[in-house]
């Protein structure tokens, strides 16, 4: 057989050249204020592979990005991988002494920046002495200097018209890095993933599946996940690779934003978090509207219940997909066929999940019971950048530090994560039990379950809620009564104002347990 | 990330833990005689590996099959290849000199053969010294011994049962060879393609994308294109790949079989070449019968008129998917969506294809021109085995032989074969238009144009044609006035009782050129 590489160039060469015509866009406050192409597209990022190895950039240098959901940002994940640099897409919500870290860690050679964000960068750059370029997307004609030089300072069409020039993709080893990207970090340090042009390729095609995220050229794909979480869930390697059209909401994803843009290009296909298309269903509900062309939505990054489930699928006129992913996934773990599931639905093929016990031991029978689950696969990650080279276990499994349960038609459902068990009487509480049954209640805006030390016990859980009208805190309990044992019920009860949340949007459970025990959160003793 | 080796032993393990319920049923006249689920036939399959690894078989040996699309066919497929020898499928259609020159080079240590083509199997092996066993499939109790041994006789199960013993799959370099497949023939020696883990595994992610293949776990999938024809199209893999149910007719593949089939097991999509399904649209047309359950029908092997296509679509009640393949691509090449798309579709991710004139140099543009068709991809052959190591041009592109164009949406349409171009005058006459005009007429059943020598011209074309009710041959080139050039038109037509077909199913030019050659086909001069 031919040797062939599998290098992620291969996708944006192949839209453009059998899905020429197809456009991807980008849109501002749900307006499209530029359209491309996929062979326009194609060819820019090509010159602007060009243009960075004209900065001096090598081999497996990193580039940093710091950006929206932008042509430039999708652009660059070509221009930097095709060229065999590797694309570091941060996290504007990170701080900037966060940001500062992970960029001094990754020694990223070149910054590309969203001109909106230049006061991040600004707080960025002094602590990363290995940046000597930074180029400035969406950028206004003269974006103000940065002083005192170095870096150099570029405007993204300039660096591309005077620098730019045709450039030989892919062509290396396909197990070279690609991307890198940071986990959200809700625990400790954050930790750099490494991507190779392998375990995308490989991604991308799991992805296309019939039965998995199944895009196809007459599709319009509208990408409300951002694309500096874990490639954008691989959708900016998928649409090409299919010949989809793209559609690019830049910042704004709000509901009515959104509305606007779905209405507008025909969009068939959403992907995003829950939050996002409750905040659609609202705009729908608010406005009257309703948007024909939408299929179905795509959700993952947590749990979604089925009334909930159901009440957006009423609302938004269009099947909801769900899912399950990590970072370190690449991220797609599991995923519910576009026709519906249970749960978080199968890993399509090239995944391959186990559930242990807290020791890591399979578990017999691995259906129907909750237990630690790890995982194998093509795109699954085997140690982090610059950390322990290799976490897996003796069958080469990689624990997700996640808890689940499987159904015994092979679906998933997440059950917690292994971190915040809490262990009372030399037994474990799950907190996500009593989050899911407290978080059903109307008046609950987020719920979270910590453990607190107890002399007699080791631990005993306590209920930390953020409500809309105040709650009786013994009534919040009385939910728990017959659903789970009498013993897990947490016996002191905390409001808080505004539950502390990470940058994923996911609740802060560090910040909760450091602000319980340093007396910043007090609890009310209910039993 | 992960190393994870992209062996095919992993469809069958991914079947048997997620769609471990799913079924495989064997049939033999319309109905069925045996039905296993994934993940007993993975683990038969496992043991089987077990069993002719005991025979003395080591990494790379071939075992040839001589076999219908059966489940012993199937469990030989992964018992092979997940041990890392060599599955080498020979068509029983083919003379017994032709297959003991397949085996004899091949060197196949072991043959499995079915029980009703023994008496096949008694010519071949006096001329194969390599075969030191033999096995039965589908074998009734006690199948007659072959005198004088060796090679030592087998049925199928009792090899299992006495023999069998859990193997550990894979862990072997994916490039290592998984299949051997000899292409037709028409033209002079068959020649040996090599499939390895690799191309497999990512053929059979191209296919499993929605607008390809497309299968999902609630198909049902009818494999009425033989297993030993380019690997079932790759349908014994992706099956289990995407939890597919899968049905295998056995040796009758005739219209009223096929409808029962259908029927009784839910079929939603049936694979096979065009002649299979214009036997099924017959059936269903004198039996009045409907087939509610059946989705869609993927076609290739030829190109299909539109008009054949469309009777065709309504006869069936179902969608046609076409699609353009060759054994040397493992096989597809082409493939229009499931919901319809132009001539034989376009690549999905993994090919690239290029026109060329006949020096080889690039057609500019690519579009809307008939071109030599040349091609790159995961899962294309390089060379042959035992043949020249490497066939490729210097862009690394192979030549298909085929003629086509490409339309401005990309749709591939075959027009013919560059051997069978006829060079009069200094110019290129290809004999497939004229065969397309010609064989529209109704009472045409096969249409053949070749070149004959010509003092004046270097060669000029011949008509041959098999007829229903007789035509007159002036009638029948009256066809083409005003279509073609008037130079292209043959001035001589030869009728035949019954045209030369190729196991395949194709035209034997090279015996209609020898049969005319040496006077067994005489043909009218016309004009």
């Amino acid at each position: 057989m031919q040797p062939y590489g599998l290098t992620v160039d291969k996708f944006l060469d192949h839209a453009a050249k059998w899905f020429n015509g197809h456009e991807v866009v980008e849109a501002d406050g749900g307006r499209v204020i530029e359209r491309a192409t996929y062979d326009a597209l194609c060819a820019r990022s090509n010159r602007m592979s060009g243009a960075l190895a004209s900065l001096g950039l090598m081999q497996g240098d990193r580039i940093g990005t710091l950006g929206w959901n932008s042509l430039h940002h999708f652009e660059l994940y070509y221009a930097a991988m095709g060229a065999g640099f590797v694309c570091h897409t941060l996290n504007p919500r990170l701080t900037a002494a966060q940001l500062a870290a992970m960029v001094d860690e990754a020694e990223d050679k070149v910054l590309a920046v969203a001109e909106d964000l230049m006061p991040l960068l600004r707080a960025i750059l002094p602590h990363c002495p290995s940046v000597d370029h930074v180029v400035v997307m969406d950028a206004a004609p003269s974006p103000a200097s940065l002083a005192p030089q170095p870096p150099l300072l570029w405007r993204y069409e300039t660096l591309l018209e005077t620098r730019g020039r045709p450039f030989r993709w892919g062509g290396f080893d396909e197990n070279e890095p690609a991307g890198l990207c940071y986990t959200s970090g809700t625990t400790g340090r954050p930790k750099g993933v490494v991507y190779t042009h392998r375990s995308n390729y490989l991604h991308t095609l799991r992805a296309l599946q019939a039965d998995a995220v199944a895009l196809t050229a007459r599709d319009v794909l509208l990408l409300a996940v951002p694309m500096f979480h874990a490639n954008g869930w691989g959708m900016p390697f998928a649409a090409p690779a299919a010949g989809t059209r793209l559609v690019l909401p830049g910042r704004a994803i709000d509901g009515a934003s959104l509305a606007r843009l779905i209405r507008d290009e025909g969009v068939t296909v959403g992907v995003g978090v829950q939050t996002i298309w409750l905040g659609l269903a609202d705009h729908l509900e608010q406005s009257g509207e309703s948007l024909p062309s939408l299929e179905r939505v795509l959700i993952g990054g947590s749990n979604c219940p089925d009334a909930l489930l159901r009440r957006l699928e009423a609302r938004l006129g269009a099947a909801v997909q769900t899912s399950w992913g990590m970072t370190e996934l690449s991220p797609i773990g599991t995923i519910a066929p576009p026709a519906g599931g249970a749960g978080a639905g199968r890993p399509p093929l090239g995944l391959d999940l186990k559930l242990t016990d807290a020791a890591g031991t399979r578990l017999e029978p691995q259906r129907g019971v909750l237990g630690h689950l790890k995982v194998k696969g093509h795109s699954v990650a085997d140690g982090y950048f610059r950390g322990d080279a290799d976490l897996l276990d003796a069958e080469g499994y990689f624990d997700t530090g996640d808890l689940a349960v499987i159904d015994k038609e092979g679906n998933l459902t997440i059950g917690g994560r292994a971190k915040d068990l809490i262990k009372s009487g030399g037994e474990w509480i799950n907190p996500a039990e009593i989050e899911s049954i407290v978080g059903a209640h109307p008046a609950v805006r987020h719920v979270a379950v910590i453990g607190r030390p107890d002399v007699k016990w080791g631990e005993r859980p306590v209920l930390i809620v953020e409500t809309g009208p105040k709650q009786d805190p013994g009534l919040l309990l009385n939910l728990l009564r017959g659903k789970v044992a009498d013993w897990w019920i947490p016996a002191e009860v905390a409001e808080v104002a505004a539950m502390p949340l990470a940058a994923s949007g996911k609740i802060d459970k560090n910040r909760l347990r450091a602000d319980f025990a340093e007396g910043r959160i007090a609890a009310t003793a209910v039993r």
